[in-house]
This record gives C-alpha cells, sequence and structure tokens, in this order.
C-alpha cells in the first residue's frame, strides 16, 4: 500500500494536510482519489491507515483510520558521522542507512573531504538529502525519518555525540592504536565515525582521541569511502546482535 | 608498494614478464624503471616482493625476491550469485565484494533480470568485471582474485553451488516459509543468491528450495538492490565471527 509521510498525525481520527511534496505525489504521480486507502506515518515511529479525504490540484487530504504496526527499529540507537562523499555518492548513503535503521547521519567536514562546507551549503544537498530520507523511509517501510544535520567539521560531530561511545572507524594501516570492531563492549547507542577516501590525518585522530573516540578496525578490511558506511553499520548490528 | 598481478607468478628467484595490462600500468601509468621495487600476486594467494629487472615499450619484467605475508583470507570461503545489476552498478559489486573476501560471483540471469544473456556477452561486461577483480584486488591488498564464472541461468547457478550451503535471500513479504540468517547453521564454506530488483519469482523461490536452497531474510530489513550484496555478505560474516 502507498505510504506517505504526514509530520503532524497525531492520533486515529484525525485528518491531516499532506506537505506539498507529498501531496504532489499523490495526486499527480499516483493519481489517487478520495476513497482510497494509504499508510502514513509521522517520521517519529508512528503508523496509520488511512484513507485520502479530499484531492485538489496538488493539495490532499487524509483521515487517520487506525494505528498500524510500524516496522520495529533496530534496539541500538545508531548516529553515523561521515565524511561528505563527491557528486551523488551521499545520495545513497542516505538511502542505505535509512534501510538500515540507523538514526541520524551527521554529514562531517573533515580535512580530506574534497568540498568545502560553503559548497555544501550553496549546493542544497542538505536539502536534497532530507529528501531522500523521506523518500527513502516511504519505500523501506519504515516510520521513522533519519535525522539528517547540517554539515559540520568533525570537532563539532565529536562534540554533538556526547556521551555515547564514539566509535571511529580508521584503517589497519593507520598505526593508530585500534581494537578490532568485535571486541568494542555493546552499548544501547553509538556513534560511528566513517573518514573520507584518504583516511582521517593524524590531527583529527588526536582529536577523536580527546574527545573520548575509540580507533576501532573491521577485521583487517581496507575499505572502498563509498561502501564503509553500509558496511560499518551493518557490521555493527550483526555484531551486537542487533539484525 | 605498488602491487601488479602475475598469474605465473611460482617462487622466490623467479623472473617473470607482467601480463600486457599489467606491464602498461607499470610503464605507462606509474612510469617505474628497472630497479624498482614492487609487490607481486599470483591471485590464488601467493604474494612477494619483487623488482622490475627490465621494462621496454610496454613491457615489463619483474623478479620475484622473497615471499611476503599475504592479506588473511576468510575461513568462509563464499560464493555469491547475483542477480546481474542494470547499467554499471554490478562494477561496484565486484569492488566491493572483493574488498570482502568473497571467493567467487556468480552473475546470474533471473526472470525479473532486466538484460539478456545474450545482451551480456555481446557488451563484454563479464570481461570487464575480470579486469575490474584485478584492479580491486591490486588496490585492497588481497592476494587472491575473485573468480568472476561467466552468466549463467539461476538453474545452473544452484547446480554450480554443489553440496555447499545455498542460502537464498528473500524479502521478508516474500511469503516464502524462510529463517533469519542469524539461525543459519555455521559451515565452512556457503553460497549466498541475492536476486533482483523486484525479487525472486514464485518458480525461482520453488526451483530453489528443489535444489536444496534455504530461504533466508536479513532482520526484517527489505534491501535495495544495489545495496544487498554488499549488505548480506557483511552480515553473513560479521554473524560467523569471521570479520
Amino acid at each position: 500500500m502507498h505510504r506517505f509521510f504526514v509530520p503532524d498525525a497525531e492520533a486515529t481520527g484525525d485528518e491531516r494536510a499532506l506537505p506539498d511534496e507529498e501531496a504532489e505525489h499523490l495526486t499527480r504521480v499516483l493519481r489517487l482519489t478520495a476513497g482510497a486507502r494509504v499508510r502514513v506515518f509521522d517520521g517519529r515511529g508512528g503508523e496509520w491507515t488511512a484513507e485520502v479525504s479530499a484531492v485538489g490540484r496538488r493539495r490532499a487530504r487524509v483521515r487517520l483510520i487506525d494505528r498500524a504496526p510500524a516496522a520495529p527499529e533496530p534496539r541500538v540507537v545508531l548516529s553515523l558521522a561521515v565524511a561528505v562523499l563527491t557528486g551523488d555518492k551521499m545520495d545513497d548513503v542516505v538511502r542505505d542507512v535509512t534501510m538500515l535503521g540507523v538514526r541520524r547521519l551527521i554529514p562531517t567536514i573533515t580535512e580530506r573531504t574534497a568540498i568545502a562546507p560553503r559548497a555544501i551549503e550553496r549546493s542544497g544537498r542538505i536539502a536534497r538529502w532530507r529528501r531522500i530520507a523521506i523518500a527513502s523511509a516511504k519505500q523501506c517501510g519504515r516510520a521513522r525519518l533519519i535525522e539528517v544535520t547540517d554539515a559540520m567539521p568533525l570537532v563539532s560531530a565529536l562534540a554533538l555525540a556526547s556521551d555515547a561511545p564514539k566509535l571511529m572507524l580508521v584503517e589497519p594501516s593507520a598505526g593508530t592504536a585500534s581494537v578490532s570492531m568485535r571486541d568494542v563492549p555493546r552499548a544501547p547507542a553509538a556513534t560511528l565515525f566513517v573518514g573520507p577516501e584518504g583516511g582521517w590525518t593524524e590531527g583529527e585522530r588526536r582529536d577523536a582521541r580527546a574527545a573520548g573516540a575509540v580507533a576501532m578496525t573491521l577485521g583487517g578490511l581496507t575499505l572502498r569511502a563509498d561502501a564503509a558506511p553500509l558496511v560499518a553499520v551493518t557490521a555493527l548490528r550483526a555484531l551486537w546482535e542487533d539484525l
């Protein structure tokens, strides 16, 4: 059944207008009409069966009929701070980690990130990633949206992670003292830090250590920057018996 | 140190000519000259330090100086039969699963594969994937090449898998009786079957069952076809304590 994101959905019986992009999708792409049964989610874990109650030109309203079972969220609340990838590679990261249940994505500027922070702002990419986050949640059945924060430098991402374990993925060859992901103690929440092509600089590894982060390798693997977020999140969830 | 694939490397002291593409890489891209120290691997797990002994126009010879420690291979010998993806998406699959230590990749034609077998042959894509397999092994430090088989229909891939456990990844919604990957007993070898966008057909799931394959889901996740091979291999290696 088609699913729509309705951020102000609250209770069975409510009637709500769809946000513009969702209404556009319902009326112009899917061409649904009043009476159609749909699913609605609020992006915070709530899911309902609903009925299209009114459609207009690029507008639509739905009435929430009944609570529906939401797809289960992972037990571990994962944040992922990932060095911003070039081109449209971050689009796939947003899709993939939405599907894998990551709670928060922190686009991170590192010394070897090939893109300047201002260029990220100007390009409208953050807004684009947030739209992709919604589309991905719709598609994979998740009732909770991944939060895509503003882009920020590593030190800010480290500060944002506050007291959850901070796990920095490093290359086996980086020469930093590190543990294997397998030996990291389980926790109810964690923030994973995944670096850019070319890896973290020594200064960044020092900043991370000073902020309490643990340098961690994954089975001796040297991962492509594009694939690293997906592999790291999958491995962590599997090793922590959360998959 | 730069690494080169020398399939006929055998013993310390040997002098060998590089295959054409490798010689081209050494002479024209890297512009190495006689005396340069390099690494050589034979694609079967052997690795040496070596010295460039002669270079010519697009030709090069190396002398094997000493055995070098090869990157450790996974304990589990994994084959991956994956429905051929459109465009250049298979290129990334080859790169990613090389890095993850998969031993054999079987490009599989399924009922919902969008490409005809003859089109795959004519396009030269198999040869291309084999070149990418070499380039990826060079880059990620692996001394063993992934074997890329010819493209074949699912029934042939099932037959090829012979008696290793055959694990078919299915969507949670597929309605097939299935187990969770977490509950699959460990084995020294296994073949993973990963389907196309749109999933396996009922007939394919029946064929697989008849060939002794186990239908398996991954933590209730519905995976994008592009990401599924990487996620499935990572999760299996992590769950089998091989990562």
